[in-house]
């Protein structure tokens, strides 16, 4: 069976260039087959902001209204997308970027408004597996953003660590695939001490208590979700760790 | 030899959304395989000034400085080349969107900078005719976005024009291309009436006499250009009449 990572990377990375080019160089060096998944969150607000577009958050998720989805696909699917597949070509890696709509890769469904309205928000129904094999078969490395499609012609904005999950639980049926999470920490965090090993129980216990919160939650439900779908090994862990093994957090049955 | 059409429709198309849904479907309609290259500096023009980036022209033409370069990433690499692609997808065409830096389709050279700099503008010097094969082989629509890359980590504003020019030229080696060249007015005019056949000493005369100026001088270089290197047909045109045959200012030799 062959091997595949598919490697997220949050907006915190993409937002800082010494960050991304030493990511990248981490990313390049990495042997075999691999998908980079890219968040951008933080650049989006920055330019909406600087647009006079006001971001609403519920429950500290963000609302997307048309305004907002139209700087998501700017800065997702142009500027954070082709800057990385820019510098990913000058590292002699034939990388492209897609979008869920390119090639029809993901579909995802607006999600209902009832009981939030979190606006032009697509949950994934849908991974491509044929057209991401077809990708990796000519040796491209997929650069995917975090826009899908509803195959009705609205794009949707669609949560990056969700992307990197559901793509990496398709190609499990295939592949033997590596999921790693990657952000601005060294891992999932108890008072700032690294926990190396997680399975659904701690994860649970934890939570309880209060110490897992926010977006770890979700985060942490995606991961297991992978490894309970075929996703051989889950990591969520800091982008500065790729060439280590062992690094960060390790999710377990 | 298979044939191919290469259809490029400018800003003014992209930035209104009927016209662009009624061009999308005479694409659509169109018989065999087809690219499509668009531009959008209107657009950008526009999102520039709201975020309060000046907008320099010399002699009528865009100076792409850092700011700039990455207002044209965003919107031509993300908000108008996803927009095609997702309403494509809704018409049932297996489109996906490029910049010349995925999967290095489009490598140009940094404009030297005298005796005008131009900043961050690239002239083609290689189009990828075994990628641009290989997509057309899996049946997918090419959607290119006006900007490409040195190869070097820096992507480059590029002539939408010139992009689907060169394209033209570098698919004529294997294909049978059409080269459609659209915008807002019916083709070549003189004095409003349209000038329904061109060749190049007639193109001289009127150039020498005033009466084709600006930027009808560069299309219908590039549009002579590819006649000369193989391209079999090519048309200045409206958007408006994909569908008709004989419309628009045919170029002859």
């Amino acid at each position: 069976m062959k091997s595949i990572k598919v490697i997220k990377i949050g907006g915190k990375v993409a937002e800082n260039d010494e960050h991304l080019d030493a990511f990248l160089k981490d990313f390049v060096a990495l042997n075999g087959a691999k998908i980079l998944v890219h968040g951008g969150g933080i650049v989006a607000t920055k330019i909406g902001e600087k647009l006079g577009i006001e971001t609403t958050m519920i429950e500290g998720r963000r609302v997307t209204d048309k305004e907002t989805l139209e700087v998501a696909t700017m800065v997702y699917g142009g500027l954070i997308n082709k800057k990385i597949v820019g510098r990913l070509q000058a590292l002699g890696v034939n990388a492209a970027g897609f979008t869920g709509a390119d090639m029809n890769l993901i579909q995802s469904k607006k999600r209902n408004p009832e009981p939030i309205d979190f606006g032009w928000v697509g949950d994934i129904e849908f991974v491509n597996l044929h057209g991401l094999k077809s990708l990796l078969g000519q040796e491209i490395t997929p650069i995917l953003a975090p826009l899908t499609h509803d195959g009705k012609g609205h794009l949707l904005n669609t949560n990056a660590d969700s992307i990197a999950s559901k793509v990496a639980q398709e190609l499990a049926k295939e592949f033997e695939v590596e999921l790693k999470l990657c952000f601005d920490m060294a891992g999932v965090l108890n008072e700032e001490k690294l926990i190396t090993e997680m399975n659904l129980l701690l994860f649970r216990y934890l939570e309880g208590n209060g110490i897992i919160k926010d977006g770890m939650i979700p985060k942490l439900d995606l991961g297991f979700e992978a490894l309970n779908n075929g996703v051989k090994e889950v990591t969520i862990q800091s982008f500065k760790s790729l060439k280590e093994s062992n690094s960060g957090t390790r999710l377990s049955k």
